[in-house]
């Protein structure tokens, strides 16, 4: 949220002059080395071929739906107004399952009704949401086991082009729509505010769930206590500010660039030396 | 061929008002861990700052001809009109190797004359193939190393800025190029349909040579007869409409996004599980 | 350099019109499969939507600072004047290491004060450096861990349309920015030529830093002497043009796609067959 209005002051002046900007996000779990990351943007190009095409990754494992539902938040704030975000991690492909597309933060967001977007139906700025169902969008003849091609990329096309998102189907409520359930971090029985590892990135460092506010829910303020954090067996006290603020190799907690807290390694990977992975339990307290 | 039909139904009218779109796509074995790519990709935007250049995959594995060959009809027909596909799978490379372009379906194909166009060449929609000769349009003291950066760059920014294909050298004729021995499905002593994995994706789908047509020619019917499928230690039976109309775990077939029968796990990986690799021989037949 | 002027030679009639190109690169050790890149794209299309995103590499092995630097020279030269190169391999994020943006070949390059752009200030066609200081240019309230989208990004955007470098901070000299030690090839007691390999290419290629120049620093001039290599356990005799002019399996070694000396194998992985890393020491002398 910070964030976005960061980007606001940064750029406020430009994006008042209306720019007609119509970037398309592609988020997936369909790897580089086939051609179905090509075969959407053909489409989406075929429909709008001025539409500006950001891969997001198409490294989500197959099926990850978790790990997708979190990276959402953390660029989605970055891009433009007007900009269609497409999230296809999708086991249940040409099942029952619903196709949502919502209007949220001046932004849109398409993705099967399986929890992915679970993060940013939870914002209260939530303005729309729709159950996308008129088929006359959808590729016709569109096949049972590749709706990113055949469903979600003429979508993102139109709606990118400006189609209202209720000419797409039937507004449902928030209540209507599947949500992960996705545990915000609890004060244990200590006292102690627990979190999870929700991700491991690329250099190792471990990414938790708890933020500044979860923080406060436990009167935590690290700018003036001591932050004392337990992880496998690991102890790590005190909140650095960036990697350099340890000697080489050492482990150290800060606040990583999504605003939540990270354990990593300065120059090394956290993740392996302190042998930590997504899922793992951490807990924070304030330290003597 | 019923795809692109697909497309001009759902993108017709936009395609009418013939926009200039300017899409160049690069399937290569390049990696994206060297410059290649992006060398590449700033001599086109050099000579043509407004072209659209979009990824297929760099993954190839270095030199798989075949496996780049089976892709390109899988993505081609998803492109606008005019668009040109650029494949460098080039074993090859600064050897006496032609270099093909050729216009096929109102787009533009260029490759080594390896075979990897093998696909394309055998459409009986191909307008027009020519040697690429010209080294007017090559980058001047070019190498003889890397002809992705040297000659087929420029030579794409070329004709996706308009250049006429019989400008770059000699119209040929088909039985002029090296084309694979893809072998098509086969009727077997016993009157089954002998196919071939062609590929694995990303999620463990076996995908086949067999489409509806080479069904066909057992008069094999999988909306009217049942469908038996023999691969490795395995049969097969019944046709599934998509992943999730087995229960979790299990294997089925399906005919998958590029139209051939794939061999799939629901929720799972296939050529895991099953333990199926590229090139193994699969067999159809009409079950009881 | 004869590089830049065939790119010249090729599209000058274009580049003279003036088109406004705004392309940015990006290099960067951030992988594929987290929100990273991304978030930068976004942040750049948010200031300047028009702008042209390159990807050269997010697979530079975490804080490969050299690997970085050796990369530059081999792509920029390809893109078209005004480019701006944007390079994050960056261990210091958040330390007090400067960032660089600096005019040369009337291209940009922007990168942290780590040595990363060594190869690009050694040129004496540097026009100007500059350090980045000026905060109007950076995302408010930025962050300590994730500079490419709370500082690089803004700054490309800024940069490509159009503001001059020395709004970012103040001008310095070459002797006040950090830059690598890479030793370039020496002549040895023997009066052969030693040099490095610095890099092994997706193919198994094994890139060394003898050029033409260096060569001629032994006189040693391969298009009349019979060259000799030696790298490990192996001598190899003889210059070869391409990798076809030795047997399938065979060993060479040829000018390379960069201007430098490879060490290959025709239709293998030199680098696994001949058992060489980067960092490994090769001698070059004439043969008889």
């Amino acid at each position: 949220m910070l964030y976005a209005r960061a980007m606001r002051r940064l750029w406020g002046e430009f994006n008042n002059r209306n720019v007609s900007m119509q970037v398309i996000t592609l988020l997936t779990d369909f790897g580089t080395g086939d051609e179905y990351v090509g075969a959407m943007k053909g489409v989406i190009l075929s429909g709008h071929p001025q539409a500006t095409i950001v891969d997001i990754s198409h490294q989500i494992a197959p099926q990850d739906i978790e790990k997708a539902a979190y990276m959402i938040p953390a660029y989605a704030p970055c891009f433009p107004a007007q900009t269609v975000h497409v999230v296809v991690v999708d086991p249940g492909v040409g099942s029952d399952r619903a196709i949502l597309a919502l209007a949220c933060d001046k932004q849109i967001f398409m993705g099967p009704d399986n929890g992915v977007l679970s993060l940013i139906l939870a914002r209260d700025t939530v303005e729309r949401i729709v159950r996308v169902e008129d088929r006359s969008y959808f590729l016709p003849d569109f096949g049972a086991t590749f709706h990113g091609r055949d469903i979600f990329a003429p979508i993102a096309a139109h709606l990118s082009r400006g189609l209202p998102l209720t000419e797409l189907g039937p507004e449902i409520q928030l209540r209507q729509t599947v949500r992960l359930d996705l545990k915000p971090p609890v004060v244990d029985a200590r006292g102690r505010l627990e979190g999870t590892i929700i991700a491991v990135d690329r250099f190792g460092n471990a990414i938790t769930n708890i933020d500044r506010r979860a923080l406060e829910r436990v009167s935590l303020d690290p700018s003036r206590q001591r932050l004392k954090v337990h992880v496998g067996r690991y102890i790590l006290t005190g909140l650095s500010r960036t990697y350099a603020d340890v000697g080489q190799g050492e482990p150290l907690v800060l606040f990583g660039s999504r605003g939540y807290l990270e354990i990593a390694v300065n120059g090394g990977d956290a993740a392996r030396v302190l042998k930590l992975v997504a899922g793992e339990r951490v807990w924070a307290e304030a330290g003597r």
